[in-house]
């Protein structure tokens, strides 16, 4: 099974997410210069696999000889928010005393465990973590169907989310993200499940922008409302969701769709790539080691 | 001024809804078909504007002979929430047993009303009636810019309403639906402004997808939330919106956008084009005849 995110013949791979679902294909990154625009442009993303994309990183920039910690991190900025992508370079860092074979040890030691929660295909991409409890709930007999948000701007769930369900079987239906209430008002959704990006140490969650209304409308209906994220997503040095740093992106992303403008020439456009969802409005926050203490 | 319906010549003449904001050209409808066609592909579309369509959907069918009553019944039913279409061809039809031309006096009537309460160019369709308010609002100095929800799926905000306020040349910005609630948390909104398609005695609201979630967000946030609509919108045959009917549109729209699929080969869609959002959320309900009582 081709992985998100791997290291082969000094390279690095990854499966093209912006190319999905339209064309199935591999990109290889050589240089810290090609892994960072693949990061900006999210042709690899989710939280688990920038963590190893920021370890990757480090092993281009120490293999390339220069300075290190200078690349080092140009990586760990590529996107502000996701917190895993400059947990990923300062582990692999940590380890650049040792030697670059140390450091692409360690790079490779995240891989593996990317691979431990990963039960589907992209499953740890962005909703992986959330997918991966999703596949364990499907096997129990537990989920009958699901909605899936497309995620607009860049449409990762009618792109990434839905491919990967179509892959594994699970029925599912797309939704613009503006019926997502509509269906919780008629009785079509039994839960609400998300990845996170960053978490706070009070348990706010950043993630991909359209949470926090999600979680505003499920509290409004009284449906749970699940968090699922690797521990490491835990920023322990953020005391509340109002010091993490949100991600503007380039307002051509909502003014242009496939190429094509979708509104008139000129418009701006608001376009945060992450928003933040308060401690009290999480109904339950999973980590690969239980429910967090939130 | 083009108007967004009109009646020259003989023939019912529209501004091409679907083409904007890309290409600006009006369409030339002869046959009740075509008005249907154009109605259903929303080439016409927005409370007040689908009144006057069905009017003169019933001009067309008396003019061409036939079984007229079974013409403007299939006028009426080519979409099923907008309460403005079935009004106007009812208002219409009232007329036929004084003659084509007393039909056709009422159409031109209700195309003078249009122009009333019309202060933009394309200001009476859709968010249309709400524009107004927002143009007299502007014009008090009440207004600095307006965040522009997209409006998936068919983006009637980002294409229309982003092109009547740079016409009309308020600052405004697009903003994915999903956005929203994280521009009431930064304190970006001061009032949420919307139309109707149809509202039932009891208040309930029935409207674009998505302003359901909107009504609920800007609760949580304390931010006003106002409709507004013609009088003509409230149906007083409904206690309630649990009795309006939502049209569900093609899978088609969800699953593809301008041409190109971006949701896997046989995607499934929810896709209703309304959601009713209940009178306990709407903070004030306006009319052409003042603050409607609730």
């Amino acid at each position: 099974v081709q992985r998100t995110i791997d290291w082969v013949d000094g390279s690095v791979v990854i499966i093209d997410q912006c190319a999905l679902p339209g064309i199935y294909r591999t990109l290889r990154l050589d240089t810290v210069d090609e892994l960072i625009d693949a990061i900006a442009r999210l042709a690899v993303r989710g939280a688990p696999a920038l963590g190893a994309a920021g370890a990757l990183g480090v092993v281009l920039a120490a293999r390339a000889g220069g300075a290190v910690s200078e690349e080092a991190a140009r990586v760990a900025k590529a996107r502000p928010t996701a917190v895993n992508l400059s947990w990923g370079v300062a582990r692999a860092l940590a380890k650049l005393p040792e030697g670059v074979d140390a450091v692409l040890a360690e790079a490779l030691e995240m891989l593996r465990l990317l691979t431990h929660c990963n039960a589907g295909r992209l499953a740890t991409v962005g909703w992986g973590t959330a997918l991966g409890v999703l596949w364990h709930l499907r096997a129990g007999g537990f989920v009958d169907s699901v909605l899936v948000d497309e995620t607009r701007p860049l449409l990762q769930g009618a792109r990434l989310t839905a491919w990967e369900l179509a892959e594994a079987g699970i029925p599912y239906r797309v939704l613009p993200d503006n019926a997502a209430a509509a269906a919780m008002s008629r009785g079509l959704v039994d839960c609400v499940l998300v990845g996170a990006d960053r978490i706070a140490a009070n348990g706010d969650v950043a993630n991909k922008i359209g949470t926090y209304g999600l979680a505003i409308a499920a509290r409004h209906h009284g449906i749970p409302f699940v968090v699922v994220a690797p521990q490491s997503t835990v920023d322990y040095s953020l005391p509340d969701g109002g010091s993490i740093v949100i991600e503007e992106r380039s307002p051509v992303e909502v003014t242009h769709l496939a190429g094509v403008a979708i509104a008139p020439p000129g418009a701006d456009a608001f376009n945060p790539a992450f928003d933040v969802t308060p401690a009290s409005l999480v109904t339950a926050l999973i980590t690969e080691t239980g429910p967090h203490p939130a």
